[in-house]
């Protein structure tokens, strides 16, 4: 279809994933075991928790994507893979990066659970490179980003002292910069005329791919409250956390819905914005949910998220679109990366503000600082060096001209059937 | 896109909405609290069922008046936008309503579990206005809305001596007619030309919308057990809610399908009487799902309530759109109103069945008639008076010629892609 | 619309289905009555466990076989009417085949949990004869499925020793064959030409649709891990079909994803592959998944089941169309059949290798043997029966030439609005 010499993944593709898969059955054979402890009085909360997660991570950030109209079935279809195959290799990282390590990676509901959530970095950062990258590179893509983000983990478990879910924090943050990064290394060596060959009619709005993409913004909507609290030990904790996410997303949905009105000179809304804005209560109360104890300041940080996600989204994207060049097609940045710094912004002022007087207050100033700041320079490094590696040649790329076209990757029925 | 001077709501909608939002962060910041009850045992069991009923809003609700060509971003964005209003006024105005009142409302999990539910009423509602009100006209809906069914709860609660279970029983009846009332008054000022032109091809079926709409179904119609089960507190009454509404729902599904397929001189069956009679069964059966002793009755329910609910669609549609002139586009009396109706006197005749020959029979079928009656009569009453309000030029409603279509509110790429 | 002497269904459904309706609602009235045991600790998981088994039901089954352009409303609404009348029916063979059995049924959570499982045997079925058989047809087939299911698992009770949970092992590879044996029979009489006209553009992908069907893949995806153990009482047996599942269907869907881009000369993959091949690990592990003591393994029976999925599909299907006649346009023998198989061989494998060297291996080994032959055998036998009972002419059967059309079935406004 098209090009007379089309860059096939026919070999490299199986070539690498079974082997991949080969080597990782021959790790799990040698170096897991499964958790055989007799009682576990929370099997049924955890398991509840982990479907949570599983829907918000393959239908959730799988149909959020899948608004572009030629691009549908690659979206969900290759978030799915990414899946799977990321939280594969991220039960196996963090067992050998937790400690103690004896010999033995212990395999329980959580660890599962807490797989899916690193892996979930990954399919958001997919979301920045939609559409541009093929298989093979997001295999490669999330090899690396589970490390780098395995990585992050270690340290602020070790260095800073943080628990599963203090360290799980600036997951959004971490994710849509690297997303960003590996993004405009992928695009800046193409030339101009590609470039908007690409912004052509391909990313164009469609009634019924923009509803599937609706689907997968009401998921994750839905279950944002269990993927704020299912860390928390403490029922106290977990229950503010529900509270308070649940708070935070309902007056950001409010809000962007009113304000992206405000920006069309007759008061249409946007649609995008709808599908990316009404998540970023979620994402801006995700550091401090457990420590808000009112709702208005839940409820502040969701007006606030609300409002950076739609004003970035119209005043950013020019900056972004023209200048460094860096395309963001669903939004990351919008929906997950400036909600994620609001968030850890927040979370400082809170600390700060609950401890104020007491001796070690700067200190731990300091300390949530450079733990928000070296997720940021980890996701902006890691992802310079991942968008570098996904340009090599040996992944056979898409072609500029198939850029956000189902056709570069599926196999239709002799003629194309459009929508 | 049409009209030289089409009516924006660009000012309207992000003042009213947002001097809104900053009016409830006030009040929640002086007058509300975060639960922090040290033990609580059914945190798991509560949170499912508040998840449950999100699910049910935002999804079901949502994508069951999806069907519309041209209507469904705004039927899916609109009911979220509406939900996430609609449950913050809920959850002030029930902790004001409940008696002891201390000052400061607590605010639980029940809360807004209890609140959604409340929230749901207008999203039923909302079905009967459905293409024809723009967010702000919405957005005043779902305050009287809730308050005058705030009202009809504490009066169940006072005079009635209800339980929440049973406070919320009539919720179907009174959403249904609160909004067929408030749909008479918004296109009973139309010229006959405009109506005309709105019962063209915008509502036509097509393929994929009616295949969301299915999905709203299917998702109302698989969590409707914990809709008429969660509030209750024995778990011998949660199991009957259970078993009951999962019969009468198999029940009027099945009859549905078949009495619709008699309904056409060719034997085939009608799209939307799927749509909405298989969930007829649920509606019917939730005001005594918890007494019903054997599965019988609640499948002989969910027969009426399949055979009536399309009965009425083929009989009544007739007297509504002509003679009453009410449009009722996505059925909202054939689903919830007559559904519910039903309900209500099976409750009557099973508890008066139950408690015949003690004495206080009589009084008991007295009170009861008089609770659905009072829920029928201030779902007439406070749908006329908003419907006069929702009338008022300020919140800038769409033009007639304008409705069922979502270019009126949502900004398409320079040329709107169909479908 | 067509034909001058069209086949209707108008007197016929009507008839059968509210007769046997009223059967059920005698049968019902004289021989069951609700659990009422006073406590029941298990109560919350029982009911998880059901919603997540309907929602695999009416929605996973449902839209898996959606993705055919113009038959997307009668797969998904002849899913929900099968399945509620399946599960009334199961639930009372349940009841009077369950030893011991005193006059009255007692209705259970877990009665309805099991019923729903029966079920989907008839679900999975259907899709071998999807878009060729009308709802008079569907009833039948449900009736008759749901009873030859009940015998077998009586047989495996009885004759096997088996708990419910290993009686429901070989249901995949009962209903597939059941399947594809009703569908060789609808389809052997067919002239040349009217197969030929089947196989035209009805049968075509379209992006939407497929997006539908990816939809239930998820769904059964995602909620595979709660059927493969929701049966299992043992904590860590249940504990351990979790992670089974979990990996085998990570690996398949990885596998298979990579496979089917080696099948095509361009390195294309293919969406029915995706929509098939991603669950043959869930089905591949399901007889075996409580023994299974390692990752390793349940990942290579993914990896296996994958390959024997899209080899299968790749293959057989040129035999199955051309020799045997069978058609299979939904792929039930890839994702059900063979995997089942796969897995019925496997639990053998795993039980002689644990057992190896015990004086009882070999009857063991004989037993097992001869309960999936059994399971087998019977899907093959009651398949050939149910099949040229369907081909009856008392039940219309849509003409071959309205084959996959919706419009056979639905009632259209005016203008059939394609897709």
């Amino acid at each position: 279809m098209g090009s007379n010499y089309p860059r096939s993944v026919r070999c490299c593709l199986p070539l690498c994933v079974l082997t991949l898969e080969a080597a990782f059955i021959l790790i799990f054979a040698f170096f897991t075991s499964y958790d055989t402890s007799p009682k576990d009085k929370k099997l049924l909360g955890t398991y509840q928790a982990l479907q949570d997660f599983t829907i918000m991570a393959a239908l959730g950030l799988g149909f959020l994507t899948s608004y572009l109209r030629r691009h549908g079935w690659s979206s969900v279809a290759f978030n799915l893979f990414t899946l799977a195959l990321g939280v594969q290799w991220a039960v196996l990282l963090d067992g050998f990066l937790s400690q103690p390590f004896h010999g033995k990676v212990t395999i329980k509901l959580s660890s599962i659970r807490l797989a899916t959530m690193s892996a979930m970095s990954v399919l958001i950062s997919a979301g920045a490179v939609l559409g541009r990258a093929n298989l093979v590179q997001l295999a490669v893509m999330a090899l690396v980003e589970v490390t780098a983000f395995g990585a992050v983990r270690l340290t602020y478990k070790q260095v800073f002292k943080m628990d599963d879910h203090r360290s799980m924090t600036h997951i959004h943050v971490f994710a849509a910069y690297f997303g960003l990064t590996s993004a405009w290394c992928l695009s800046s060596s193409l030339p101009k005329e590609a470039k908007k060959e690409v912004q052509a009619e391909k990313v164009q709005m469609a009634t019924s791919p923009s509803l599937f993409a609706m689907l997968g913004t009401l998921f994750l909507w839905m279950f944002w409250p269990s993927f704020n609290s299912a860390l928390l030990d403490l029922p106290n904790e977990k229950k503010n956390a529900v509270f308070n996410t649940y708070y935070a997303l309902a007056v950001s949905t409010v809000t962007a819905t009113s304000v992206s009105a405000l920006n069309h000179h007759q008061g249409k809304i946007n649609v995008t914005d709808i599908h990316n804005a009404v998540l970023a209560g979620g994402v801006a109360v995700g550091a401090s949910c457990h420590l808000i104890s009112s709702p208005w300041i839940a409820m502040v940080l969701g007006l606030l998220a609300g409002l950076i996600s739609i004003g970035g989204a119209r005043c950013l994207s020019v900056c972004f679109n023209h200048v460094l060049e860096i395309q963001d097609p669903s939004g990351v940045h919008y929906t997950f990366g400036l909600p994620g710094l609001l968030g850890g912004f927040s979370y400082i002022v809170l600390i700060v503000l609950e401890a104020s007087g007491n001796p070690g207050t700067g200190f731990m100033m300091l300390m949530d600082t450079g733990a928000l700041s070296f997720a940021l320079a980890m996701g902006l490094v890691s992802g310079l060096l991942t968008g570098f590696l996904l340009k090599l040649k040996i992944w056979k790329a898409p072609r500029a001209a198939k850029y956000f076209d189902d056709q570069a990757f599926w196999e239709f029925p002799h003629l194309a059937v459009g929508f």
